[in-house]
């Protein structure tokens, strides 16, 4: 079976992927805005890790309601949640099976069972969450025993995650006091092979 | 590392057999009440599946309390829940990390994010869920690539989960006709070796 998995070159999206790699046909899916081109550090990621790839661009339109949702609250949570559930939907119009990373312990974003049997009535697939069972702990011992990775400040960090694009329309609108204002400097990881 | 994962011979358990098994060194294990012999069936079906097994044997104490509050509650449901949560603090006691067959769908048992992040704690375990990010459809579908079963009603099947010993509990004490009013006959299934 052919699986969607939504991708970032982050270390939950790699172990999703390897927990499902013996089940389903698992393509890495990066969701961007055409903002920037930082999805090609994903599909170089997903390489390394082994992996089919293609990227899938989302409506300009959903990027600036999520930025501008972002900046009426100060922090991104709620902006980030939109635009992963946008990502899903467009991602379940393309396979009958779709996954991503989110994990147990998360705050965002996060796909609770009543979005996850919408989403799958909906657009006739199964939603699989492979991480939603595993607690912080046992997915860092996961990667270190499976992943090689790279660490660093967000800035700096080359993914394919949402972040990096949204950071960038948020300094083109407001400038880039906005951006550390929404997104405080916090640690990033990129995923660069398997162990 | 070495993970204790409960077991029933079911398909839940088994499926999350086969998810984990590239990751951790598991080991079936069945929980069980010293009340029949029934657990051998799923020594019999990890045999089939090909993992190392062990059985558990709670304290008679807790099939008690939980046939008790069965009894009145009228369903078997909260009782289930007891029995389970028991298990798993006993295989916690054993194994470095611990695992089950709970499903993102099951309404028992289930363990919620506080309840996992509690036994983490106290056992210094992980705690781990693999189902739990899989809706039924996609179970269902993962049995029929992977596992052969056989079905059929509750009561004929035999399998090494805690229904059998309870209803003999509840027999044993209150009578057949309270056995059929606390568990009505539904359709159970035995996993019997992989596809």
């Amino acid at each position: 079976m052919e699986c969607g998995l939504l991708f970032s070159a982050g270390k939950d999206s790699s172990i999703s992927a390897l927990l499902l790699e013996e089940f389903y046909d698992v393509t890495l899916v990066t969701a961007h805005f055409g903002v920037t081109d930082d999805w090609k550090h994903a599909r170089a990621a997903a390489g390394e890790l082994g992996f089919p790839f293609t990227d899938i661009e989302l409506d300009t339109e959903i990027v600036d309601t999520a930025v501008e949702r972002m900046y009426e609250d100060g922090y991104p949570r709620a902006g980030i949640q939109m635009i992963h559930e946008a990502a899903l939907e467009a991602v379940a119009s393309e396979y009958d099976v779709i996954a991503d990373g989110t994990r147990r312990d998360d705050r965002v974003p996060t796909i609770s069972r009543a979005v996850a049997q919408s989403l799958e009535d909906r657009h006739d697939v199964d939603y699989i969450a492979p991480l939603s069972g595993f607690g912080r702990g046992a997915i860092d011992r996961l990667v270190d025993a499976h992943l090689t990775v790279e660490s660093g400040a967000s800035e700096t960090i080359q993914k394919g995650d949402y972040e990096t694009e949204l950071r960038e329309r948020i300094r083109t609108r407001w400038g880039q006091t906005t951006v550390t204002d929404i997104f405080p400097a916090h640690e990033q990881t990129r995923v660069t092979g398997r162990r």
